[in-house]
Order: structure tokens, then sequence, then C-alpha cells
């Protein structure tokens, strides 16, 4: 009989938090964003309640109107790498954009994080959205390329990046003192790729890890995003805002990744939420009032007009239909910009609805620990997701979950009293990759 | 009166040894390259010992002739901020190099080393020697540029790199919770920086650290990396084979760094050096010949292949002059060749003698401690260093120069028996550097 399936948790960390006024909480520590001590207690308590991994967002573009948090943060390989030393089985993911990159550095910097964490990494592996990123990098790119440009480059960067990993078999190092033989000049492969986008020639300066390679994320959700996430990636990050939307997305990563002729249970569907739990329903909606409140209707239309290129919304009327502003935002949020129109015309909501909303928006995920719980199982039995990547603005949100949503969820058999593995993918449930060279050497043999 | 002259010591981890045959030794630790308890164990012996930091050196480019160090190894930003998380006083230098990555991002991430660390981080900037390099890259840059390029690119890249550390003014994060405001933006600077090589516009999304920003070491020691530390570098770390010839680099790089309208105090001038210590000579001795006797020929003309281009010398004769093989190498390191070339002319050595000689390098610093504490002061009161990076192929060499030669140095006042500051500047004694727009307002103010 095959092993019960288990539900997998991951949360950000992100500071001040992804809200951007919840620094003006008196509960928030307004230099949490560059504060190890902050952020090494969290991903402790992260991995004392068995969460699969802790995860660092990110982003390569600020002005002086964006997000808190994004304006003065940690860059995810350096913390990631900090918390790996302080921890023992969490898994460590984070984001790096492929579009203002080179493979054979974040492979290589990726790996080194494996190693170090003896094999808890994951990369999340996202193409920028923003088009004013390219102002910031001059040598990698010369202008942003367009959506769909950017996952092409993003595939055959993970082409790369596996190519690169599968330098060294798993027991290519033989380290014989005696012999004097280091290595077995019959396990290292040089790479050789040559394609639209990269010429990289290996091999890695680094060995496989005990998981084999990172663990792959993906996090768009538009068409390109889930065949990149079909055919590479080992879990993808998404945002549904319903269980029937959430259902409709999952059989279609499921269905794509079959056809990529992958096994659909070898990807993860995890969904962000962001839960808020409460004794009664009306102490949890007060905290989400809490941090809603906190956000005024110029930094509401501030942050929605992130999604749409820096858009000015302030030259609007406010409690009119929200303005028609044809394809702006198709080319960096795509799914998301997609999202908050469609929703807009559905529902006639105003402007300041819009903006409102964007700024502190709500998941079904609020409410005493026995809704949240109740939901998170409907979600994950009415497979919808995997598994969750939480996020909350408030440290009283992590404490709340962990202590009274994370003990249901274990007595009704979901979620882990004990990690089963000591690295991320045994945790996930996920099997281990063969190097390409030992397989094909096996298919000969 | 002046403080007194204080002498500067860093050491290099690098696993199994910067020799080709050391991890054959009975007690090197043959995965020692991608063992984090390695790394924490060295780190953490050299803060007791009161090291001004730990070095972490770099290469981008392998082939089955390379180091067996170099195969299998940490990435230096990823160790240095997993070291950061279990250490807390010494500093965290490692290697990157500016002609295979972006201003950006690198600043970015060892800004963010220097905030995880609370102000510890130092760069060695280097430009790769090898012309191979550029095959395992394709989006920074097409081909390999040539010495002379790899310096302006350098010194552009490292004014982006300062331009960017000062996008935040040290106070420009205000925190307001009760009035909103989270920073000035007045002291918020968009770089706007159009050159030769980059065009970044910033701000940084990462604010000024503790020390202002990381520690810049320089590392090549040819007319044109003499002339980079002098514009930009807090340190230089360079290879002098005798007191005279180090004396000569010292005066030379010091008085380059006043034409550039610098304090020359404000360089230190760091010969790498190997000590070895016995309770005589004769086991000092012994201990270098042990590693030196595990280097067959073969291999050594292997390694001194390496600062030739990987050129093949096993195609001449072994008792012969050293061969004629013209400007080859002059384009990878340069001032290493040169040196390699002059050395076998000026002595007449055989090709044996030198590959033998480049596999297993001798400094003058091997002996009793007191003839290793006596040959350092010489070098430092002399004005030859202002302090020593050190390296050891062997644990047992670490913890005979910290037992017996460090207490040595403490007892004569040249090393500090305790860390003056908490960060690396403050320890190194160098100045912390203002905010160039801070600096703007106050004169004109």
């Amino acid at each position: 009989m095959a092993k019960k399936r288990q539900l997998k948790l991951g949360t950000i960390i992100h500071g001040v938090g992804g809200n951007i006024a919840a620094w003006r909480h008196p509960e928030v520590l307004t230099n949490a964003s560059v504060n190890f001590e902050f952020y090494k207690e969290q991903a402790r308590k992260s991995e004392k309640a068995k969460f699969d991994f802790v995860f660092i967002a990110d982003g390569l573009h600020i002005n002086e109107k964006s997000l808190p948090h994004f304006l003065n943060r940690f860059e995810p390989l350096t913390i990631l790498s900090a918390l790996a030393a302080v921890t023992s089985r969490i898994g460590l993911a984070g984001t790096v954009s492929t579009s203002y990159s080179e493979p054979f550095t974040i492979a290589r910097q990726f790996s080194s994080l494996d190693h170090i964490s003896h094999g808890r990494a994951g990369w999340n592996v996202v193409t920028s959205p923003l088009e004013k990123t390219a102002l910031n990098f001059s040598k990698t790119i010369e202008e942003h390329p367009n959506h769909s440009k950017r996952y092409r480059i993003a595939s055959e960067y993970l082409d790369v990046a596996k190519g690169l990993w599968d330098s060294w078999e798993d027991d290519a190092f033989i380290r014989d003192k005696k012999s004097g033989e280091f290595f077995d000049p019959e396990k290292l492969h040089q790479l050789n790729h040559k394609g639209e986008f990269f010429s990289v020639q290996g091999p890695l300066n680094i060995g496989r890890s005990k998981q084999g390679r990172p663990i792959i994320f993906q996090a768009g959700s538009s068409e390109d995003g889930k065949n990149l996430a079909a055919k590479d990636a080992d879990a993808i990050f998404t945002g549904q805002e319903t269980l029937d939307d959430a259902q409709k997305f999952y059989q279609d990563v499921k269905r794509r990744t079959a056809e990529y002729g992958r096994n659909p249970e070898h990807i993860l569907i995890l969904p962000g939420i962001e839960p808020i739990v409460g004794k009664t329903e009306e102490e949890a909606e007060q905290k989400y009032q809490e941090i809603a409140n906190l956000v005024s209707i110029e930094q509401a239309l501030n942050y929605l007009g992130r999604f749409f290129e820096h858009h000015d919304f302030s030259q609007y009327p406010l409690d009119e239909p929200f303005p028609e502003i044809g394809d702006l935002g198709s080319n960096s949020f795509k799914s998301g910009t997609d999202r908050i129109k469609q929703e807009a015309k559905e529902k006639n909501l105003t402007l300041r609805q819009v903006a409102l909303r964007a700024a502190t928006p709500r998941t079904p995920f609020i409410g005493t620990p026995e809704k949240v719980a109740n939901l998170i199982q409907e979600w994950f039995e009415g497979y919808g997701a995997d598994g969750f990547i939480i996020h909350f603005n408030l440290p009283s949100n992590i404490t709340g979950f962990i202590d009274h949503v994370v003990p249901i969820l274990q007595d009704r058999g979901l979620f882990r009293t004990e990690y089963e593995s000591d690295t991320l993918r045994g945790n996930l449930g996920l099997p281990f990759p063969d190097n390409r060279y030992a397989q094909s050497i096996v298919k000969n043999g």
C-alpha cells in the first residue's frame, strides 16, 4: 500500500512583512528585514514546528514607492546560507531570477548552499516581472525581455543548471590517499551546452549534494509559468483564491507534467496563503483589520501601481469603476494583473475597492484554529493543494498558527510530528534524481 | 601620540589545501573542501586566536588537471554567510571576480553578508586570470578580456559598487510608526551610472552596514593590479618572496595610493605566507618536506601548466633549462608568470626544478616559533608588510602557528590579545567611509 499522502508546509520569512503598512503595527520589529536574529528565530520556530522549508522571496528593482520590506532587505542566497548554519532539518528555499544572472554562478551558489546545509536547498525560479529591473543590469541583458522570451530563457537556463549539477557523478570522488586518485575521470562530465541564449562548457566546480541537486520551485502561474513548472519544477508556488480555482489549477499543472513524461506526483502544488487565527471568528477578523486599517488609500494606489509598471492610479476618480488601462502590466506580473482586472470587471469594483483589496489581500484562511485547519484539510484532500506556502505579517500570527493549527493537522494525521528525512527532497517525498550520465551507463551496461 | 601600529593577520581556509597533493597527507580530511564542519572549526579557531579575518579564495574554471581543492569546493559568498552565523568577531573575506558578474548583484550580496555579520564582510576583487573561464559564461561577457581591459572593467565595477553602497545614507531609515515615515526620501539616492562597461541606475535594495560598506581587498600585483589597489582597495593581498622585494612593493603601493589622493595608511599591504613551525628547525623542515614529497613530477608539471593557460610542459626534457615559451600566460596570472620565468632565468633552473618549486612553494617562514615570529616582526617593522594572509596545508600547522607563534607576537605587543572592534574595518584600523551624499551636504551646509 502506498504511503499516506502528507501535507507540505513552508513559511515565507519577510522581515517587516508583505503588506505595505504592516511595519507600523506595534508588534513588528521595524528593522526586521535586515535583522539576522529575527530571521534565525523565525527559521528555528518553523523548524520546531516541523515545517518543510522556509522561503525567502526577492526582487531586483526598487523605487521610493516600493514596499518597505523591498527597500532594505537581505539577499536570498546569503541569508539562506547563514540560516543553514543555525538549523539542521528544515529546507531553505529562495528566489533567484533567471533573467539577470549566469547559470554557472547560480547553479554553483545553490549547490554550495546544498552542501553547507547537507541537502536542504531549494531554488524558486522567477523571471523578474519588473521592466525597470533592466536598468540595474547592463551585462547579462540589454533590455527587459518580454514575458514569453523570459520563460524561454528560464527553460534553457534550467537545462544548463541541471546539466552542470550532473558534472560529477555521485561517486566521482574516490579520495584514495594510497593510490593518489582524488576522483575518477570517467565520472567527470563536461556539459558543452550551446543553445539559443547560453553557451556553457562546464564542468561545475562542485559535486552532487546529499539530495542530488537543489529542489526547483517555480513561481509563475501564467501559461508559460505552468509549462516551465511542468517541465522542470519539483514544486509550484501559486496564488489561488478559491478551492474551485485551486482544483482547476492543480489538475492543469498535473496534466501538463504528465504530458512532459513526468510522474505528476513529482510536482507539488503549493498555493500561498496568509492564515490568521483567533480564539473566535471576530478575534481573527480583527487581526486582519488591524493590518488593513494601517493602509492609507494613497499607499494602496501606489501598491496597486507596482503590478502595472508603477502606473500612477492617483489620476483616476476613486469611487468610479476600475479604469481602462489597456495592456499595461501584461509583460510583468501577467497572471496577477489578469486576475486583478478580471475581478474588477466581474464584481464591478471601484478603483478604491480594487486598490484596498490589492494592498491587503485576504485569503479564506481566517478564523478559529478549527476553521483554518478544516480549510487546509479540505483544499488538501480535495486536491486543490499538496501543501501551502504560508506568509504572515505579524509574528503573533505565526505563533498562533504553529501553536493552534499545526497540532490539529498533526492529530488528524495530515502533517508530520517528526521529520522523515534530513534532506528537503526527502521531506517533500520526492525521488532522488539520478545523474544523467550514471543512468546512461546503466542503460548501456 | 598616534596609536602603535598593529600587525594584521588573516587566514585562508581552503579545505584540502593549496597544494596539489596535500590531501594525501594522513592528517588531511579528504572531503574538507565541501565539509562545513571543517570550515566552521577553522573559522572559530582563527577567531579564538583573534585573527582579523578568514579568507576564501576562488576560481571559475576547472578541468581534470585542476588542484583537488578547486574541483569540488564551496562558493565564497555562501560559505562566508554560513560562517557569519557561527562566529561573532572575525572578519569574513572572499574572492569574487569582476569579469564574470554584475555589480548590482555582487554589491548586494556582499552588503547582505555585511548586514548578516554586523559589519564583518570583505571582498577580494579579482579579474579572473584563466582564459577558459569565458567558456562557462555567456551572458556577462563574450570572450575573456585581456589583462589591461579586465582591470579597466574592475575599476569601473568598483565605482559602481561603491556608488550603490551609498544609495541610502546611514540615517535614511527613520521607521517612525507614528508618523508612518519608513525612510527619508531625501536620503535615498539613485546612482545613474553610465560608463564604458556598465550602465546601472540603482538604488541598491539594501542600506549601509555597520562598517559603512564591505572592506575591499585587491589581489593582483601587476602594474594594473597595484593601480587598482591604490585607487580603490583597503588592503592588497600579494606574494613577495624576500623582505627586499616586499619593501619595494610596499613603498610602491603606498606611493601610488598617495598619488590617488588617499592617505597611504588607509591601504594595508598583506603578503601571503605559509608558516610552518616545529620545535626545531629540522622538525619544521621535515613538515615542509612531508608535503613536497607527496607531489610527483607529473603533478608538478600539470600544476605549472595552470599558470600558462594549461600549457603541456610534459613535452620538454625535464633536466634541461626552463623552455622558451614566449608570451604564454601573460594575459592570465601576469605577475606570477613573470616571476616564474624571471627566477628560472636568473637562477638557471631546469624545468624539473621550476615545476617542483611552483608546486610546493616555500616561503621563508619555516622554522622554530621564535624564528617565524622574528621574521614576521622584521617584515612588519621593516615596512615590508602591514600584516599577512596566512595559508596552511595541514591543520596541525595552523594549530602550531596559533599556539606557539601568536603568543610571541602578543608578548611583543605586535598583535592584539582582544578584538578592538566588532567590525572588520574597526579591527583593521581603517576609518569609517562617509556616504558621498552626506558629505556633500555637510560641505554645502
